[in-house]
């Protein structure tokens, strides 16, 4: 760093995206990608928008936000589109923290909260996950702060049920909870019907991983119409033009293509069944996950040997070098052909083990 | 603003975009949007994107790095890339002003540098244009602050010289000084050649005027290897797939297509002479622009009149209802046919006023 940046941004390291090596070809199972592409009809109005990029996009998104409106059940001003759902995220950080008002969320979730958090210069509180990995909602009544929680949670996969999170907010009755729904397509309960009672809960998602759009970057945040005047502040106080008008397009052909995005999240929720099976019978524990991905470990070989027997062999999965995690590897949903590589790749790990 | 917004975004006014209305169609000469579309070249590639975006987008944007750097005579790591300039604008607000850093700039520039310093909590100080409205180097010897310079400044289009800006960075021997060239390819000179000498000098570029992507949000840094580490620790820390991977291709085929640029950009030249002397011919004084856009007033009208008078005859441009800019309207530079019916608007408003 520079004597020029503002210390506030020396004291901790930013967050470290998962690798994309071009050195060789792998099969990429480490970041949580849709292994199909994009509806056609997505990108088939992708395709249209660029030939009028010379005019600025749509600050309010209406196109999108009309679709998204009536898919959600909710109405346009209960909305704001983001560039991925990472920086609704930080919108978040920004629009309800502050000196007063710290971050808590669970010491084992996605890594980039605590990285928002010290961006945004507030403090924040980590709270245990049980034995069993999973969320306690008794341990976050009278939190004291603004409640971030992935749910399904991530690196786990695990999810809390819609019950359970509004036990949250009413053991919370002045903060802010922000449930984060990046997976919640693959299995978890939704609670966005819950934006009707709760005015202080902020649901985000994203079209990365259902949708298969993580290289177009699009998010969204559902709450109130005080929170996303909130938000909206935010955003045009930052970047009024966030989303561009390629990705706005992919959006609504992705929401209307609604047969494709089905067919896709059952064949990824088929596959995980798939193969959850394939390890428990080669000894592994399968922690359940309601999202397209697996955190897995196998006793007797640790994350990091997983993790380097996988590349090897020309796999890549995600391994967390944590004392929490390091037992562990998060493996994404591919194909089947993918997994069965996978598969056979591990059975070569553990015979070399021998 | 509800009671749980940090109080920080509740004490100011967020950015207001040019009006962008959907009751009519419009003749758009209010936002210095291109009149013509993008490179084919950069079209193509933007949807052969479109087929893949089930992957991440790479966040060191590496393809376009390589073209970037070659075009403008630096490497790769005095780069960076934005999800439009407005984003470049942020990051530097956020990483070189501070507590005791405020930023400095002129008292009429880009109306967004308030909105970003009051974003990041900072401090700022206006410095008076001169009367005839332009930046006086003079004035920002010995600045207390990160120096922020439109140049071509807006909504002037009054261009400094490359040495006057190396005047500023002399006389400011301790200060990072950002250089916002989003309209040099018009007219102005650029310092980019000035990086190699001042590692505190950041100049930021957009592709949003020039190259016809305003809808893609597309924005670059350009800076010594340390400044540009900074800025880079910012995006890691907020949004590190800032760049989505349609937008990346795009700025390939904008890049490469060099003939259909200079095109493109001479005849917005020819079409803002033609202008000028039109609205001579008709008693407007009209700024010596560099850029897409004239900034014009008349005697006898004031800039709310002009505004309404061409917009009530299907002509938008932009007006600032501020006690220093009320007398102007500011017109982008459109096609030859758009200019036309713009005169025969202000002839028509002329005639209704007698």
């Amino acid at each position: 760093m520079s004597k020029y940046l503002n210390p506030r941004f020396g004291t901790f390291d930013a967050y470290v995206p998962g690798e994309q090596p071009r050195d060789r070809q792998y099969i990429k199972l480490n970041t949580n990608e849709n292994p199909f592409p994009p509806s056609p009809f997505a990108q088939r109005l992708a395709r249209q928008a660029a030939a009028e990029l010379q005019l600025y996009s749509d600050p309010e998104v209406k196109a999108l936000a009309s679709v998204a409106a009536q898919r959600l059940g909710v109405k346009e001003e209960n909305l704001i589109f983001t560039n991925g759902s990472d920086e609704i995220l930080y919108f978040a950080f920004l629009a309800f923290c502050g000196e007063d008002t710290p971050a808590v969320f669970p010491d084992l979730t996605y890594g980039f909260y605590p990285v928002f958090a010290r961006a945004c210069g507030v403090d924040y509180q980590e709270i245990p996950l049980s034995e069993n990995w999973e969320v306690i909602p008794g341990d976050y009544a009278g939190a004291d702060g603004t409640i971030f929680l992935a749910n399904p949670n991530a690196p786990t996969g695990i999810a809390l049920s819609s019950d359970q999170i509004e036990k949250i907010l009413i053991a919370n009755p002045d903060r802010v909870v922000v449930v984060d729904e990046a997976y919640v397509n693959f299995g978890g309960e939704t609670v966005v019907s819950l934006i009707q009672t709760y005015d202080r809960l902020l649901v985000t998602r994203t079209f990365s991983k259902s949708y298969s759009l993580a290289g177009a970057r699009l998010g969204i945040g559902i709450a109130s119409e005080g929170l996303i005047a909130d938000l909206k502040k935010i955003k045009y106080s930052v970047n009024p033009y966030n989303v561009n008008a390629m990705t706005a397009a992919a959006g609504v052909g992705a929401l209307l293509d609604r047969e494709y995005f089905e067919k896709n999240v059952e064949t990824i929720k088929e596959n995980r069944a798939y193969l959850a099976a394939a390890l428990q019978d080669r000894g592994f524990c399968v922690l359940p996950s309601e999202t397209n991905f697996l955190f897995v470990k196998k006793p007797g070989i640790s994350g990091g040997e997983l993790y380097r027997g996988f590349k090897e062999r020309g796999v890549l999965v995600r391994y967390f070098d944590l004392a929490r995690t390091k037992d562990f590897v998060r493996i994404s949903i591919g194909t089947k052909d993918e997994l069965d590589f996978l598969i056979r790749a591990l059975d070569q790990i553990t015979e070399a083990q021998k």
